[in-house]
């Protein structure tokens, strides 16, 4: 076994055309009925869609996703850490189960952009299959998104984006949400709203994701079925923070926590009722050597507490 | 009530030869015997030394340590902070006493290096005072040590020193260390030598300061005296963390936690006995503004992982 997982990316063989497959393990079976079964997620929030001339992901409908692999090093690097994280020994089955999208490989897919020239996508859960009504966040993790090795410009990239949201000073930014309200009404924040969001507007979108109301308002009738009890939000980051307190496997730079839950189903099934926690995007992890990802952990006590400050104000 | 910290200092007069004392309580009555008592600390591990031509913190051997307030405006900072720190109402008790450097006002000194020129001190608890052979740890905690509104030649600053040093990977780095071993023999590494210092570094300090041996060695004797048992670093730091994970009032950019404990009298008083876990310098604390102090809560939390993998370590 390969333990570090910088030894582990440097160990596979480079993409090319005659060899898009450079993972470990076969790739997973298509479980489409047809290529022309995949399709452009309704519910996506944040990252590139896919259109006509854009990679985007795709779902099959039967509860997978297919991501392509990002430019440059980043596609290998999130294969290659999936790779690594879904064998690796010391992960507790439970923290992989419960809180990370489950890992079937790579597949070579057609793509609209370059017919003729096939791209290699990971094939992960669908975390929203099955949600009728999905409301769904995507918040974006830690006061700094770069790893400390990285090129001056990219850090000087990130550095400005970190500075600009509300990264520096709230440990974590809200990068995409879809709120679904009273008769199915849909509220979706368009980037640059999301972009411009202060300390305040965070706070007024953790807000407005657990209300049943369509307009402006926000009622939170939903943040103790949502965000509280047994099996809400803010237990689940709880788990996950215990989690990361130990942890020095892994650094996720960058990494993103996405909530999702049942705007239908959650009155009905109670506190808790189909409310998802999962980490996504790992494109830029590193490996941890030995040391906790203070700054991951730093940021999600931070909307740790933002949440259970909604939970406790609500009634 | 001034609410806000940012608002007291603002309040502030500004200091001048006119009005040196610009805080709103009356100076400490002076404990020393006489000004000629005032000494440099012998322990001190971090920061300015008084000398012939030099300003530096003075202990009067009756308990107090006179800081001299730094220059710009950083002085007023920290003497701001611990004005509104001091008399806050939402700070519990047990938080401030067993943390946090007791606070007696101001005083002016006369100096050696401006005769004529008395230059005005924040009055403090010695945190040293009673131990006869003190073994010391400065530790700055936080990724990040630049406040999010800083002018942008001391972000660069600071962020230089903070990837150059182990700030950035650790979310902490040690600042000074003085550690009393066998028969009294002290090692002191100096500022190249603790600047220096990598992940490996940092761990191998962490293991010589509880450790019995004058060479460089370590055997980790006093770590279940020092670090662990109750009363111990450990179960301090974690009672810190407890508060961390709540408190959003200040932001404490820059500020250290100082360890310190007896090596005479460690081994006798069994575990927990004199060690002590102190916050220090607060010129660059900020306004918590309802958030927490992600930064160094998650610096918080990877010192006490690389503590507690020591404790666990020692047989």
């Amino acid at each position: 076994m390969i333990s570090r997982f910088a030894d582990l990316v440097k160990s596979l063989p480079r993409r090319s055309p005659a060899n898009p497959f450079f993972l470990l393990r076969p790739p997973a079976a298509p479980r489409a009925r047809a290529m022309s079964d995949l399709r452009a997620p309704e519910h996506q929030v944040a990252g590139h869609r896919a259109s006509f001339n854009k990679l985007g992901p795709l779902v099959d409908g039967a509860g997978l996703l297919y991501k392509p692999l990002q430019a440059g090093d980043r596609g290998e690097q999130e294969a290659a850490f999936y790779e690594a994280f879904s064998s690796h020994p010391a992960i507790p089955r439970r923290i992989r189960d419960a809180f990370f999208p489950g890992f079937h490989g790579t597949r070579l897919l057609p793509t609209a952009a370059r017919p003729g020239e096939p791209h290699p996508h990971l094939v992960l859960d669908d975390l929203l299959a099955g949600l009728e009504a999905p409301s769904v966040m995507d918040v974006k993790i830690g006061a700094c998104t770069w790893p400390p090795a990285s090129p001056e410009p990219y850090v000087a990239k990130c550095l400005a984006k970190d500075r600009g949201s509300t990264s520096v000073v709230l440990g974590f930014r809200v990068s995409g949400a879809r709120v679904v309200g009273a008769g199915g009404a849909v509220w979706r924040p368009e980037r640059p709203e999301i972009k411009a969001l202060d300390t305040a507007g965070v706070r007024r979108v953790l807000r407005r994701y657990v209300s049943s109301v369509a307009d402006e308002g926000a009622d939170c009738a939903l943040a103790p079925a949502v965000y509280g009890g047994e099996g809400g939000v803010l237990s689940q980051l709880r788990e996950l923070k215990a989690w990361f307190e130990v942890q020095t496997l892994f650094h996720f730079y960058s990494a993103s926590i996405l909530l999702g839950y049942d705007a239908n189903a959650v009155a009905a099934a109670g506190p808790g009722g189909g409310v998802r926690v999962k980490l996504v995007d790992f494109a830029h992890v590193v490996d941890g050597d030995g040391v906790i990802d203070h700054n991951f952990l730093g940021g999600l006590c931070s909307l740790i507490k933002f949440i259970s400050d909604i939970v406790d104000e609500t009634p």
